[in-house]
Formats: structure tokens, C-alpha cells, sequence
């Protein structure tokens, strides 16, 4: 017989696994909640005609598309089945696919729940999403995602107030962040103030390579990407720019002065900036250009968090998007939210090894089985101790007292009460501190008192 | 542009469904951890191999395929194309499926994982499955399955304890129940005795239908299935079995006595018994020789559990299978467990309206936004409310004052807390209950403790 075995780039997880994995869940919705996020699920299956088109021409190619069920080729005409090609018998015999990501079934909910749903709309959700990516280290097929958006509201607030949830949540787990912020209205500004508006993705990139490549190679490469030699030159203050968030925020303001857009933007990041500067955040917000991440999708501000002591790719993102439903066909409504990765998230906790030991609430006392009457004084105290909420297990079998005392072992269990022949006579138990070794004997009405 | 909808059979979850059907999983969560089940999730997409002929002929049609990525179309031999049917055809084009049930995924992860696991290992999984069922009323094509099993002991101490989560889950819950039991090896014997050993099913079948037919025209049936007269007449004090639990039993010994595998099975069931009833239970248990639900699967003790209240199917099923892992390679390992059908208590507790009012911990406080100032002392009571764990929201925009109470109304907010300019002047808060209508003048740093 073969071995049983998992798809590649899915994952088992262990109760361990699970439990620490829930500690980031139950840290994170907390912080949802306490600002008055509801929660949603959304099926995991949407049909093809959602999903399709919305991630990109590279993104349609990572659905998983599920084979129609029953005599899925009745759909498909004869004279097909011989010259089809995969992509278009794939439109022909499956049409649903798997959730991409949680943001588009979420603009799906929203316009086919307009009725119900009272606007502003504050939901999060934290639910499994599916790529057909090639495995690799820390990226899989099947991975959760948390995210909370605020839905119909235009007020600045709420980019503040995701803010604050992300810097509560991480100075909760204990990480260290910067969060970096950025205005897709100040790359249009700064693009259009060099007259090259629809230069904006070859712009940003430029910014991002100031720091391995340096200036002076950036400034060839944007020419070479058929920027004028004058824009360039106008672009040198942007490409120069540093210093704190109100120095940059001065150069921004001079070099966009006459560019309504991108006036528009540093106006909006001001606002944030002067309202998380009066909130007592654990966490530096710096003002970065680099940042684009998702530029066809945002309008307005856009958000990156990195973890300050680990090496590895951004844990947490958002962004506005001022027409996200528009594609369902409600138009004018605007968004901003963000989107926790809680498995790089979980990386990052298990490099710094700081999962608290608490993490999780494991089994916190075993009874030894000795035999059948004494198996009944043990489930009796058993049920008490579980009354008062402690997690505990009564050995199933009288098996050898090494065996169970092993078992307790294994599982990490602190404390194993003994009920022996004697113990049952004097209506007492003994009781066995598995980490420092200690027993002692006790009334067995005291057991719940000495375990509290 | 056209509505967007979702796959029949799924479901969308708005925040008022996700708080009760999370009150039901808390509720089953933390029996299951009382006991010192611990928690494991597998991935939802499975390898076909290891679904398929689990479920027999019925359940594999009922598998989700997955789309092989990429082009799926190269594994398939060009002159199959055209005389593929589908059946063979999805055999080519798809390596992998959605989970069908936990159960048949547990015993992949046990044999895949087993040098990791100490037995007996107890477990718990609350996720979804898939099923591509025709949906109809209370049927759905993903749905959440809540499962506990203790795999690698004979011990029927699991049986008991598995009874008692039953008990305390539905007892917490508030809905009556009635738990039936049965024993596999009691209908074995049953079978054997009357020499009919290989028409279990005609016989179990038979027993199930003399409430609604009489047991006349039950005997004349089996007659018709080809059991001999003479069986079908030792089989009357089986037929006419009634009475308390010890009744039955008496009858079973009695009739039982010199067949080996039904003797067994009684002792199970009085052993069983027993223990329950050393227990404060809160629901009755009763032996039901009817119950023969998963008959080809389990092979000791069968559990199905009932409202008494609700016309609803079973609501939770289970019972030992001695030899689950089997399928993957690891022979002896016995295993008992239970599942809960999520989706049917949320019905049953929806009909009887008994959902708690605190299921959900909702938006507990708004604060009325009148402008940048006002907003300003909103923010920093909000987050002093939130460091004590109340859920609250500013509201984002100065709209109008109605709109805003209108807002608060709808999402059933029970406190209200007004900042105007003579409220900033004075350094005192309006608090509003929404529900009496009251509304004081407080000082601002007295807002938590009015909450409290």
C-alpha cells in the first residue's frame, strides 16, 4: 500500500500548530472587535464569472477552478473535445473556483447584502484562500488571511483607526514594526508634476532602487525607460527626499504646489499623520514613496508593515480603494482596509521564539487508571475539576503505571492525581507536580483548592 | 453588468449568523478541551487517492475535483480525447478533491503523522466539507462537520466520556435530547443466531420499520427477502423488544446466549449503561436496536443523538470503528468518535428561539462625531474603553446628528456618547442609553465606570 500523502503546497497542523496559530486568530480578532468590526464568512467556492479577471491575467492563472459535477462534458460540443485546448475546455467543464483572496468575495457580499447592510460597514473575516502558486518556503496553496475593511466612508478616520488596530495587534504579539505609509495621490501628483502621468509604475520602481542602486544609476535607467532628461531633473527632489515625516511632507508640498492631485494626497497625509501623532502608538509610521504595492487597486493611502527584528517580506498591508463594488456594479462607494498574513505573522513569532507558553490551554491534569472503582472516584472528580473549566482526562486503561505516566509526559500534562487502593480507603488522592517532581497526599474534596 | 451570485448549495455568513453559529462551535470547543481533545486541522483539498472508494460508489460522485493547474490537457493521450467520457476523463484531468467528511482525513493525517503522535490520541476538528449533494432545504453543499475521536484504545471508558460530551454540549445548548445507542456486534449477533449471519441490513432494516408498519407486515417482508420462516420466527422476541434498558438487556441475554459476538456486544452495552448511569446526566439514553447508521463502517457502539423538542434528523452521530487506518496501512488501531451537525443545531436552536441574547459580544458604545476637537477626546475615550475590553466605534464622518443616531439604531448599539462643544467646555461627556432612552451628563473620565 502507498503512503498516504498531502498536495503539495497544503498543510496538517498539529494541536501545537493550532494552538499557536489561534493565539495569532484570538489576538487579532480581538483587536477587530474592540473597534467594532463584525464578522463575515463567504463560501469557499465563487463561481468562475466573480473571481475571473479580477487578479490579473497572472492571477486567472492561479484559480483553482473545480470540475463541474456529474456529466461535466454534456456542455461540451463534440467537434471541441478534439482541437480544445486547456484554457478553453477549463470555461466549458468548471464554473466555480476557489476563493483567490478575501477582498473580492467581500465586494461581491456587499453588493448582493446592499439591502441589509447599513453603511459604513466595518467587517472583518479571517478565512483560508487558495493559489495554485508554486510551492516554496513560507509561500503554500492553501493560507489564511485576516482582514477588516471599513466600507462606504470617505473620512480619514478610519485610516487612522486601521492604523491604530495594526498597532495594537503588533505590539500585543510582541513584534516590533515600522509601518510604512504611502498616497497613491502623491505618485499621480509627482508623476504628473514631471509630466509623464502615465509613467507612474516606472517612477515608483525608480524609487525603490534608490537604495541598492543609488541615484545616479536610477536616473539612467528612467531615461533609458524614455523619461525626458528635464523630467528627470524635476523628479531629483522627490528621489533625493528624506528626513522625518514633516520634513518630507515640506519638500512634498513645494515640489506638488501646483498639482491638484498630488496636493489632494499630501493634504490627506497630513491628516493621518496629525491624528496618529495624538494616539500613544508603539510603533514608528514613516511617510515612504516607495511603497506601491497594489497600485492598480488603490486610490488613496497605502499601507505596509514590516517586522523590525526578522528578516522577511511584508506581514501586514491595506490601502483605499475608491470603486472596489464598481465591478459588481455598485458604483461611488469607497473602502479602506487591511489584511494580516498569519502565516508569515507565525514566522516570524517562531524565529524570535516568543509565542507565550500560554498560548495554549493544553490538558492540565491526568488521572492514572488503576482499576474500575477506582476509574469511578477519578471521572467524578474528573467532572468537577471540568465544572471549574480545567481540561483534564481520565486514562483510558489499566495499564502499566509507567506507560501512563509517560503519556503524561508526552502530552506536557503538569499534573497526574493518583487514586490507588489506599487513596480509595481514606477517600484521599495523591497528587504528582509533573515538572518539579513533588507528590503529595490530599483529602480528594481538597483536589479542585490545591489545582486552583 | 450582471447580479453577482454564489454557487447553489453555499452559503454567505452576515455577522448576526457568524455570532450563533460561533456560540455553537464555543460551546461544543470547549467540551471537547474539557475532555482534553485537542485541536488538529487537515487541508481542505485532499489527493483523490486518498478519497476516493472511501464513501463508496454514491459518495465518490459526490466528491469536489479540482482542476489539475497549468495545462491539465498534456497528461490526457491525444486519441482519448475523443472517446473520453467523463468518469475516465476526470481520472486524467484531476489529482485532487475536497474533503468529503473529517473522519477519512484523520486517518490519513494518524498514519501519516503516527511516530509524531502519543496514543491514544484524542482529537478534535471543526471544520468544513464539501458535497456536491442536490441542495435542498437544510442541505448544503459546504458545510461544518465538528468532530472528536480517541484512536489507539479498546477501552469503552471513551465510549462513556464521548456520551457525557454529548450530554453536557446539547445540556449547555439548552436543547433536549435523546441519545440512542446501539451496538454493531448486538446485530451481528442477532443475525447469527436466527442463521441469517450475512442479512444484517434486511434485518436491521426490518427492526426500523415496525413503528411505522407494524410487525405483521414486517415479518411478511422479510419472508419476501428470502429469510427462512423459522428465522424470522426466532426472531420475534427481537422484534418485540421494548422496555427499559435493563429489560432489553435481560431479553438480549436471554436470547443471545450461546452466540459469542452478540454476548459481546451486550456486555459492551452493560458496561456502557453502567458507567452513564454512575453519571449525572441530564439526558436519557436508550437502547435502540433501530440504530444501524454507518453499519458498514462502525463494528462496536453506535450513537445517535435527537431533539426531543425539534422534527430535525439526527443532530449527532458516532460510534467505534476497529479499524480506520487500515484503508492507509496501519492495521489494529480502534477508534471511536462523535459529530456534530452544526448546521442542524443552529436550526433547531433558531426554531426554538433559544439562541442567548450575549451569544454575540457586539458594538457595546458610539461616540457622535461633531467635528475635528470633539473627535479628538472620542478617540482617546474610545481607546480607553477598548483597554478594558469593550467594543466601540467613533463615528467616522460629521454627518448629521440623526443619521448618526439612525446608525446606532441599526446596529443595535446600546450606549451613545455625545462630545458637543459644551460637553468639550466642560470636560463632561452625554452618555445616551438607546434602549431606556436616558441620556446624563457625566464627567469625561467617569465614561468607563458608568460602563462597567
Amino acid at each position: 500500500m502507498q503512503q498516504p500523502s498531502i498536495p503539495k503546497g497544503t498543510r496538517d497542523f498539529s494541536p501545537q500548530e493550532i494552538i499557536k496559530r489561534n493565539y495569532i486568530f484570538n489576538t487579532i480578532r480581538h483587536q477587530f472587535e474592540l473597534f467594532g468590526f463584525m464578522p463575515i464568512e463567504t463560501p469557499s467556492m465563487e463561481n468562475l464569472s466573480t473571481l475571473l479577471g479580477k487578479y490579473g491575467e497572472e492571477g486567472d492563472k492561479l484559480l483553482f477552478k473545480i470540475l463541474n459535477s456529474g456529466d461535466f462534458l454534456s456542455e461540451v460540443p463534440a467537434n471541441q473535445m478534439n482541437t480544445a485546448n486547456a484554457h478553453l475546455l477549463s470555461s466549458m467543464i468548471c464554473d466555480k473556483g476557489l476563493r483567490y483572496d478575501l477582498t473580492v468575495p467581500f465586494a461581491r457580499y456587499v453588493v448582493m447584502h446592499r439591502n441589509e447592510i447599513t453603511f459604513p460597514f466595518r467587517r472583518y473575516q479571517i478565512q483560508s484562500v487558495w493559489r495554485a502558486d508554486k510551492p516554496q518556503k513560507g509561500r503554500y496553496r492553501e493560507f489564511f488571511q485576516c482582514d477588516a475593511d471599513i466600507i462606504g466612508s470617505n473620512s480619514l478616520l478610519n485610516e487612522m483607526e486601521l492604523l491604530q488596530v495594526i498597532d495594537l495587534v503588533f505590539s500585543k504579539l510582541n513584534i516590533k514594526v515600522k509601518i510604512k505609509i504611502n498616497n497613491r495621490k502623491i505618485l499621480a501628483g509627482i508623476a504628473e508634476m514631471i509630466g509623464e502621468g502615465d509613467k507612474i509604475t516606472d517612477i515608483t520602481v525608480a524609487i525603490d532602487k534608490i537604495e541598492k542602486i543609488g541615484i545616479h544609476k536610477v536616473n539612467e535607467e528612467l531615461i533609458s525607460r524614455g523619461i525626458s532628461t528635464n523630467a528627470v531633473a524635476r523628479l531629483q527632489p522627490v528621489l533625493e527626499l528624506n528626513g522625518s515625516n514633516p520634513q518630507k511632507i515640506h519638500t512634498l508640498e513645494t515640489v506638488l504646489q501646483s498639482i491638484e492631485i498630488g496636493i489632494k494626497g499630501v493634504e490627506e497625509m497630513k491628516l493621518i499623520l496629525d491624528y496618529t501623532s495624538s494616539l500613544p502608538l508603539s510603533s514608528s509610521i514613516e511617510l515612504d514613496l516607495r511603497l506601491a504595492r497594489g497600485l492598480n487597486y488603490y486610490t488613496g493611502a497605502i499601507i505596509e508593515v514590516k517586522a523590525s527584528d526578522v528578516e522577511i517580506g511584508s506581514i501586514c498591508g491595506g490601502g483605499r480603494y475608491d470603486n472596489l463594488t464598481g465591478i459588481f456594479g455598485l458604483e461611488g462607494v469607497s473602502g479602506v482596509g487591511i489584511s494580516f498574513g498569519a502565516d508569515r505573522i507565525y514566522d516570524v513569532l517562531s524565529q524570535l521564539n516568543i509565542f507565550p507558553e500560554t498560548a495554549g490551554k493544553g490538558i492540565k491534569v491526568m488521572f492514572v487508571n488503576f482499576g474500575i472503582e477506582e476509574e469511578k472516584l477519578a471521572l467524578t472528580l474528573a467532572q468537577e475539576l471540568r465544572n471549574d473549566n480545567i481540561n483534564c482526562i481520565v486514562y483510558p486503561e489499566q495499564a502499566k503505571i509507567k506507560k501512563q505516566f509517560a503519556y503524561a509526559d508526552n502530552l506536557n500534562i503538569p499534573y497526574v492525581v493518583i487514586i490507588g487502593e489506599e487513596e480509595l480507603k481514606s477517600e484521599s488522592i495523591t497528587l504528582k507536580n509533573m515538572v518539579s517532581g513533588e507528590q503529595q497526599n490530599i483529602p480528594a474534596k481538597d483536589l479542585l483548592k490545591s489545582l486552583q
